[in-house]
């Protein structure tokens, strides 16, 4: 099969290097351009040198170029550009014909944007016809969530589907590389916890509602289940975790509610698409895990699964505690988007 | 006056040493005996070695010896021992004629034991009539919640009495220092966070609700809200932080309830004992606080003062988020023990 | 006695921080004005609100002013002003008629500026006859070394007295504290040393030599001692560590030279100036001491004193090997500056 | 091929688990039992659950038996037993026959028994003739060095070839598990240094002489440089980061060194041995490394390679200074001993 050739809008920052990982062997996609802005024309490994393991070879040497059409060649684009840059420049590659594939956050809540997680609502992929409609763009933009948001809806969805959830309290403890480079001062956070990330909690609340609703005349409605978040920044490196308190409408079975979690499987799996783990979400049994430093490269794609553990019944029958995380990085940003993007591809849209 | 001699049981740990920290200049007490069990014999200097930073000379050197009421000179006792060691020896000491005001877990739960905070249930003291009734004891027991439930039951009881709390649902973050000596391996819990401690949660609920619980025939009914609490651990070195969410029965003003907290004072308050700070709880405005590292000394008596932060409306007029944040070994151990001691010596207790 | 109001230029940092705090009960000087740059305008505690503990009230609510010699309104001043600032702010201060203590590195090694630590090289204070006569200056510069300077040429000092220093092998442990805020990226140092500080070996060289050197004629002629350092910077908040070998000419008695240390006292011992610790070196004895996290804040003036440990016998009867540990922010910084302000004060170089 | 039957003794520590990962799919060795103590009976993955990934499953069901040479079925066996164990317990194993490669200290300094780095002496597995011959064994004992020192000699053997070292000063930043599990206590070293571990000075000094040293008529005798040694611990996961001086008889020129270090290759490189890295040394160019969070897994086989990084020229024509960090698991512990091993076969020690 002949490859198609990709775009990395913002490739030198943090993200950026894990697109690069994860599309290092990567049977469908290939590197083609690094967009960058201070380190416009330097080799990419000078761009990103000093902060991250050496990339490959081949994409070390690459030059980094502006981040505008015209230096672009490639049949579709990532973006990990910063939310400012993201607003106008995800949409001149739209209107300049390249699909876009973005995890920033700039237009995740267009009401014609699509925010996926592929395995919760692939369908809502068909946002994109009433976008390209709208706005009679010959490419188009498509959404992946915020880092914290993934594993959360990820985790809701199944026991949403199940349980129906009335309300949802969470509290996070996100990994410093959720804040990018140089992101978290030292001397903030070593020995400390910071309980507050800018923008963080509406994000959450809000893209998890958009993410669980349904697509109704070509429109999404949010789900309706209420949302309780705090968000916290911990000294951990990757891996955010989340503590989860749901109420449910119908009783839980703690034994069956593990089932509901660790059998799930959806679109990528049953398409087997390259990125997608074989297990979305990895039940554990052990009292004290999920562990961000031990599980947040678990599953058979390292990054890509939701470990959940210490799932536990509430006081009620209707109520249920568990920990979930998720690698912020991988299944939070990069991961999330080149699985979208590989549905995409099948799907016929990358072409 | 005339100081009161005290002993500390089990004084080689991690928080006999805030006892002797804190009792250092004590205007009421006087350390005149300290007991341990593997450095029986040695200068208390020699049994601490390494740990902490150098106690005072006086009580440097003087002896370690057996925990055994024969060999105590005391007027009463505080204990640390570990839980298993304090279910036989504190009774024997309360037995011998020795008040005993106790930190460890053992007799927090018995029918007859008063679990104190003094600024939240300081009438469950009269427990110890029926205690010594029941059980023929000259001495007595009184014991003082885990860390955890201390910062907990405080900052909940002012907001209870205001709002009436149905449902608590709470996430602690707490320091390695809650866990002793040699305590959490670093290997385990450096750029980590350990979701699970063992038998924390269960202490947290039913201590909680036994504290807000109100003296019925001269027995306590515990306080009837629900609570789901979720104890993790993460590398930070004191001071316990706690995500909150409650609903409650009547509608919650948030400009009310900070002032609710922030006003909130109470006995020794009144009584301006020693170790009682001029404010229980404070309430900081920043969008960022409280954070361990910089909180968990704070107040006029530092590490006596609860610190709460982000008071947010919940999605519902009757919901209520919050973070509170209390340094595990003063206001969560040896301070609330001694405090304890200070309204018991107001009220003749120890005499 | 009249209090000399001081300015502090370049306030709102972390050296700043700690003027500020070792200056709130002095009973010499009193914090008269605070310069600043972004926050010009704002009030104090909002300059630097969020990364440290509240300044004391009187300071909270002081305006942060531009600085220039017009604004401030001061018998001396204190810069701790990055580096750049500092090479054009302190002599126009200086020309103005200011005397100008500054632990900044701009103009340390200019051959007519003293470069104090006041228990090593008091008598360098001389320079500054040179120093005006060549500028024509009303005010004048007097300097203090770069934090990881301090610690080694104190202990050096009353060694190579005692036993004539050849060669000095030094690597540091350095806290990121050192490094201002926002300074060491989380990302960078957690769980992780970073073998380089830009700039940092160097300064630790010359200054070091520059302070344990000779005046002659007015002018310092440097020590002739090999010096061979090696800078890290490790996951510790204050206090750098240095592991020190030397060669001497003169064999070494390892207890004789542990006396050398701890006894040693110097002209701000003699005349009890206000910073002055009683002990400027302490010298432990257990294994496994200093400690950044016990001991950077030993001493009588709390960050004062440098702690010696691990003093032991090299190889050769000339050679010798330990580790110091000095408070980066107080001894070597906002401490040794004010230490050297009060002996500049004794001297009447401030009226 | 057959592959030769393996046994770990010791296998539920931490270096156990690293045998283990770095033998899942080795050519020529399998493991066939493992040994323990307190695990005795169980699954190998119950001996070791919490603190490690988790092992193959094939591995994950072995029992564990106990460290008896009548229990073990296996070809040659691995030692990674405590020191006090290994001292009995490696001579019982030898006596009965199996060849033993060890970690352990106990027989380190034995004059009968190598100690190896392939690459830098691997031709004195010839002792095993003397040690056979002196105790009439059938089996015997081939030990690998300490995990501080394996970095340490790798890197002054190539440079002592062609400049022939007189004195090497070394500081050492080790990372916490090299002290093993629960090994060093999260309180002792978080936003700390620990500067002194016990007994590692004396083990990297002797050991790095015996290595080094020249095989004479059956014995080995020492090299002469002179070794000053400092062992620290530093709150670092993995890789041992040493600073080292050397002086040296040559001159030295700088780019030499560099070439000396990274052109270096040796008898497993030849061979081509499965554990072989392709650059035993790496050489950075970058001012800021070999940082231990990025570069401890190096080389083509990771973790087996040691990165040198700040090569400098020191005061001297006969001085250097550089940077060094080896994983103190792989090429330090299970790593180097399987390199030993794969050497031993080769020269039909273990048929």
């Amino acid at each position: 099969m002949k490859q198609l050739k990709v775009a990395i809008l913002g490739a030198t920052g943090l993200v950026g290097q894990h697109y690069i990982k994860l599309l290092a062997r990567h049977p469908w996609f290939k590197i083609a351009t690094l967009t960058g802005k201070e380190s416009i024309g330097k080799k990419y490994v000078e761009a990103v040198r000093g902060e991250a393991p050496d990339p490959p070879k081949e994409i070390a040497e690459m030059e980094v170029v502006p981040t505008e059409p015209k230096y672009v060649d490639a049949d579709f684009v990532f973006s990990c550009l910063p939310t400012e840059a993201a607003r106008e420049v995800e949409p001149s590659f739209a209107k300049s014909g390249f699909p876009v594939v973005s995890d920033a956050s700039a237009h995740r809540m267009d009401e014609d944007v699509p925010l996926i997680i592929p395995e919760v609502n692939p369908g809502h992929l068909k946002l994109v016809e009433l976008q390209r409609k709208r706005r009679g763009w010959d490419g188009f933009i498509v959404t992946t969530p915020n880092c914290t948001t993934v594993g959360l809806a990820l985790t809701l969805y199944p026991l949403h589907k199940t349980y129906n959830i009335k309300k949802a309290v969470v509290t996070t403890m996100q990994a410093v590389s959720g804040a990018g480079y140089p992101g978290v001062p030292s001397l903030s956070i070593m020995g400390n916890v910071i309980p507050y990330i800018s923008g963080e909690e509406k994000k959450v609340e809000i893209e998890t509602l958009k993410i669980l609703g349904n697509l109704e005349n070509s429109i999404v409605k949010p789900a309706s289940l209420e949302i309780e978040t705090t968000c916290t920044r911990v000294p951990t490196i990757d891996g955010h975790l989340e503590s989860l308190h749901i109420e449910t409408e119908r009783p839980i079975n703690v034994d069956e509610a593990k089932s509901v979690l660790a059998e799930f499987a959806s679109v990528p799996q049953e398409l087997n698409l390259p990125t997608a783990p074989r297990r979305p979400i990895i039940v554990r049994e052990e009292q004290d895990r999920p562990q961000p430093r031990i599980d947040a490269d678990a599953g058979t794609v390292p990054g890509m699964s939701v470990t959940v553990g210490r799932v536990r019944q509430g006081k009620r029958p209707t109520t249920l505690n568990l920990l979930l995380l998720s690698h912020n990085l991988i299944r939070g940003a990069a991961g999330v988007a080149i699985l979208t993007a590989e549905l995409a591809h099948h799907y016929g849209m990358l072409r």
